[in-house]
């Protein structure tokens, strides 16, 4: 026991923070000795956030005490300036949220709408993606978690852009369950409102989009990506359709099995040869892809949690690649059906 | 009340049939005097359908008793040979089936895997597509109401190639509430298996596909469509997200008031300003479609009711102007929000 | 046209406010004149709430303009105040909130926690709920409409209290679909954490409790009530389980059968032969109501939609009455199935 | 590895019978050698139910291979012979189903319809219930699991009849999600036909009934039980909110207590301060009590997950006490919010 990681998560009450601290709960390696709540603080964790079952009142935010990793869930923003403090006394920061996941300083204002808070960081941050930057996790001290749709979306595509198996023109049209939005109230995720009910949104251009083509370009492709997200009435689920055209020379086949082999030793990814369901992995770290195609079209599913793989679970994953842990430690998940 | 006409729904129970039963109860020009069903023959249909608030005993099938008009929700390839005998007696047949859309006896073979049991009948079939069909259906006594897949993505797609107003390459991504998968039972829309989840079906290619394919064709178009649908954990509403590209010349601008003009005189048809959800237009006839684009790409989203603008209410408004009444007898449904 | 009685909405944004708008958009002898908001006035009503399909911009609030009834979906207390005034002014007040349900002050003190703003009133208010009080709603022109649990409870329960067949103690278990909490933001109608959800609220006591008391001691009864309300992850609807043991000399059948009798003259209350679903009556002014045992032990169920017969569409069922029009002017709503 | 136990799932296709095959994956103690299924056999268990991560091809049923437990979820009836067989080998059997949880043969025929097929084996049944038969099931070689709305039910009252609390006469109203009613097709489970509703059901006696009943007759108590289970749209979850009289002498306060230290020593009952919600339990195998009054009328409300606490939860709880393994062996899963 006493030989475990101190980790703080910032941010506790939100969906994406406190499935952070459920998760550490169980973590062998990591103990959750500090979380925060811009609006709860002084209350119990368990008692705001329903079901959580350890025994942790709510600091005032954003004090990690003594832990020497802190995961981060704020709104963009908000981290960037924490962060540099966090750095410098030497803690290890894993942002879940957005303030580092854009390397470029000017693409991050156009989207955000500020001035990046601690540019002076950015060109330390690793993306944590687990299947795209593994190497370059071991030992990073800032790690930026992509967003719930990038993760859909860059498991689904990455092998295709890396590898050249597919053409430039993609079209990514996904859906989410209604946690994706977040435990913020609005109209748009207001029961009466939601059930029942499938929309886009962010027609016009949604801040995952950036991300997508950032990890797509760093692989030396040049996409034309087109992304529209839909909300969904269930709870968690992030289903990415992507739609695209085979490189000359390419058959479904082809691509089908270079997805095997450049997924084969991920611990979380499995490509699977029915289309996947968000309901398969509900609860889960895992991804599920599909590579299939309609008349030619090159067609290519990714289904995760988007509080798991999308957010928490994938930051967990990172941190133990980070720290030299194994992998999969603390988030050993076995689907629940149905 | 003398002079309303008789009208007989046979395969009543299904969830096609019933609404179309339901809706024929406050139609002022037709009554509903014979319902028909496989299984249920002898109860009440009030007792089969719970709500249903007509007076009247299920009939053996498929006779359509003294009906001068007979709408028609059965499987495909059951339609077909029982049209040819109600055309011969002189009634008018509406098929919300499948039996009459395609007009080519081959595709239809193709997709449906038979012979097509009265391909005589093919050439006086009419699309019951008022939008795009309305001057043929005046008259007209044998009425092949399209999918609702078809009917949303021809309603966002047609004017557009109609009228060149943009490219061939078409992607249709498209999601459907669990109600279109029927009242069959089937663990795919088991409750317990269908909440809480989201998924794409049919990916290698879904029979609703060649009946836009065929009508865009008959627009004159060249279309490579790629349709993917998905089922989402609601009872009613489709929403089609299409993804296109402009044509040389058009923008955004220019093809949403093409739109505007083309869907001008259309009673059920609006051009909204935001992209709609399916909530909008549940339990009504209405489609509500919406033109905007992402960084160039075009993009066009239909939502519809599945059940009433998507099956048996464009079966009532085709047989509305059949018959020479009014297209919006009986199908005045205002949306109620949540 | 002209002859039509000019109505306003005040707070119609709201579930129960929209709802009563949208009704008046179809009702052959009112018209929607004015319609206001706090927090919306200047927007098109349809631009607020989806769907909404008439003209009419949302106007400041409290101002009825020309209307000689005004409707009110306002919070307790707010209403009241407002009320004289327009009684002054000779305008017909149906209120579809708390205001004026309970005779007592003492008791809305109790249960509100404010002094009643206009006791004077208190005495001219008339509550509307047909089956009960239809004989006092002609000529009224101050309707309090009841609590949308009340309703179904009073349903279930008033026979059997006025008529003597039951004893004293009564539990009523009742459950409402997440509408009924309104459309004002809260986590606990927040669709991520009330999706898949089920559980009991204001076990301690719930406002709607003595609104039912009132009406059965009024019925000269003595019951012992209990009243435990519970959240169901679903949009529309209630249904109430009471409990209750007959009185001596009745049977389960003796005691339907004066249910029967009761309500054979009531246009939207069916005594039915199985136990009722909320689906059954949604987007309906219906109630179903089931009269049943269990070893002996009474059990009655009533079925209604919250936003209808537990709201607006009582509250124009009893102007309909007030005002001398056809009890079922403009609420011919047939269910619809699924 | 070697020292493990092996196991049969017999029934694995089902909710109860996967869910227990799904937690054998990752229990110390136990390894599931044997999964049989009456309409899968020859597939793989993960082709069946989606999501199951075991390596394990469905054998034939009802054949338990070398597994010395043989765990059954089948339906009543088809139980009690095999047991018979399993036994005479040597294995040792829980039941998840029907057949042994009614220890009297007349009431297992009232309520199922048949002769029981082994009275001889109803003497050595143990109910699998840890909280209430802790003390008799080490040792214990048929163990017969209580049905889901009976385990919280009976968790919810057992302590206040056993220890003289409360007045004979209990109102149970409880409410289950649509896995309760098990994988099995039927129209009440087909999605359209079960979101947006909300339903009572068995109204006039259900089959957990008489278990509830022997369990509190067995504690010395007389109870007068009226229980109404209802269907909720949601997945899993069962609440049961029970209604009684506190004994002459009792207060809420002193019954409270009461439960706090009877269930002081139990790993799996927390008595809980707020109303529970049965997402707080979901995927656990927990049982949350709340005891509370209205207006001097007792109210116990008691969530479970009823796949879990209510099934497979309980009957691997119920093994390892009788295999002498640590009662939460296998069972250690916290809640995920939201």
């Amino acid at each position: 026991m006493n030989s475990k990681t101190n980790v703080a998560v910032i941010g506790a009450t939100g969906y994406a923070g406190s499935t952070a601290a459920t998760l550490l709960l169980s973590h062998p390696e990591a103990r959750l000795t500090v979380a925060t709540s811009r609006s709860y603080a002084g209350q119990r964790l368990g008692d705001v956030v329903p079901g959580f079952d350890g025994d942790i009142v709510l600091g005032a935010e954003p004090d990690p005490g003594d832990a020497g990793v802190v995961i981060v869930a704020l709104p963009h923003g908000m981290t960037a300036g924490l962060a540099k403090t966090w750095r410098r006394e030497g803690r290890s920061v894993v942002d879940l949220g957005a303030d580092f996941r854009l390397q470029d300083q000017a693409t991050y204002k156009l989207w955000y709408g500020l001035d990046h808070p601690a540019p002076e960081l950015l060109e330390s941050a690793v993306l944590g993606l687990p299947e795209v930057y593994g190497a370059d996790l071991p030992g990073a001290n800032l790690i930026a978690c992509p967003g719930c749709y990038s993760t859909a979306a860059i498991l689904a595509l990455y092998p295709a852009f890396k590898l050249g198996l597919a053409g430039d023109e993609v079209v990514v049209d996904a859906a989410s369950g209604v946690s994706g939005a977040g435990r913020s109230l609005a109209l748009g995720s207001h029961f009466a409102e939601t059930a029942e009910d499938y929309r886009a949104y962010a027609v016009g251009g949604h801040r995952h989009k950036p991300e997508v083509t950032q990890v797509l370009v760093g692989a030396g492709a040049r996409p034309r990506l087109t992304f529209v997200p839909h909300l969904v009435p269930m709870v968690r689920g992030i289903l990415a359709t992507c739609y695209l055209d085979a490189a000359p020379g390419q058959s479904v086949d082809s691509i089908r099995d270079a997805y095997r082999d450049f997924y084969a030793g991920a611990a979380f990814v499995d490509v699977v040869g029915t289309p996947p369901s968000t309901k398969m992995v509900s609860g889960t770290n895992r991804a599920l892809i599909h590579v299939t195609e309609q008349d030619g079209k090159l067609i290519i599913l990714a289904a995760i949690d988007n509080l798991m793989k999308g957010a928490a679970g994938q930051g967990i994953q990172a941190l133990n690649l980070a720290m030299g842990w194994p992998e999969t430690c603390g988030l050993a998940f076995v689907p629940r059906w149905p």
